[in-house]
């Protein structure tokens, strides 16, 4: 049995919306970023790193999305959520979801998580980041929109692991100061993700819980 | 035929010595990064991100060292770079090196291209950011050093796509500021994968042409 470790509003959902796409059985166990839960021995004894996600399995325990997302993909070949037996497409997946997690997401942290990249007594310092967040979160998404997103799936016709990852990336638009008329082909996939029905039972899952 | 595009005393270095390791057939191309090469319409039209590596392939172009790494281990299956009939073996090769590039190197770009996360003309916050270098690079290193790395390769008796990239990531520690002999295991592999003749062979092709 698979379970999943999440905390609402993280880039978790990304799996949490690729077991739901797979068809796996699983549980989730939420922790709390604002309890700090990430910091205690409890979760540290799961995920020495201290973030989220991290997926539970029979054989250990995974962590880092785009390796979680396609260990999901290749546990659940049914699902055809990645092409492995194709390396140049597999790797066109795997290069998707590297820039999301080093580029895309890394712009995104320096909102909130300033203190990893300076002293985090320096508050001058945490605030230059944030301003910045608008246009490097935009710059990192304009490519995507500009290039990356063949449509109406980010790979083209064939949806794949690419899609929850940028799904969940996009939630955070709004909130990084971004303007969304500037990235339609991206709000349009994220406005069709969000109806897709396994989108909507991941969601629908993390918000009963996040009380 | 592969062509890769490098810099020197760069990240492309890890895909140089796996294509080393694999016995693949490949040329380079080396940009300069003083030169600003990599911001030139002509390498644009290659890699629009700006940035290295970029492996040129006959199906199109790969970008991002986690999905290159893997693309090479799949293609060259005798080489045994990556468990790929594994999925979760696969997966923790994938975590490894997804630790890479979205946590260790981020922290070590902080160095050198702060600009990426505040204004450019933010001299103090720029100047906060270094100041900051050695200790989160120091901490990434040490998650490692204390769970990580298996021995005597990173994920144990059998070397991986995931050793020439720490190998590459852990020749910039002394430049970061970093005590190296608080990473023994680390150092101790570096030391190995120097030893390597695909090691040698790509860093002396990088260094013949770095003048």
């Amino acid at each position: 049995m698979l379970n999943l470790f999440y905390a609402a509003h993280t880039c978790a959902l990304a799996s949490h919306i690729a077991l739901e796409d797979a068809g796996a059985s699983y549980t989730t166990t939420r922790i709390s970023f604002s309890g700090n839960d990430q910091r205690k021995p409890d979760y540290l004894a799961i995920n020495p790193k201290g973030r989220v996600p991290a997926l539970v399995t029979d054989r250990g325990v995974l962590t880092e999305t785009p390796a979680m997302l396609a260990f999901i993909a290749q546990s659940f070949p049914r699902a055809r959520l990645a092409p492995f037996d194709d390396a140049f497409a597999f790797a066109q997946v795997q290069a998707f979801n590297s820039y999301l997690c080093s580029t895309v997401h890394v712009s995104h942290a320096h909102r909130m998580r300033g203190y990893r990249w300076v002293d985090a007594g320096n508050a001058e310092a945490i605030a230059a980041m944030q301003r910045q967040v608008p246009q490097s979160v935009y710059e990192g998404f304009a490519l995507i929109e500009q290039g990356m997103l063949a449509g109406p799936w980010v790979m083209g016709e064939t949806y794949t692991i690419c899609d929850p990852y940028l799904f969940t990336l996009a939630q955070w638009l709004e909130a990084d100061g971004v303007d969304i008329a500037r990235l339609p082909r991206v709000i349009d996939h994220r406005r069709r993700m969000g109806e897709r029905p396994a989108v909507q039972r991941a969601l629908a899952a993390e918000l009963a819980r996040a009380g």
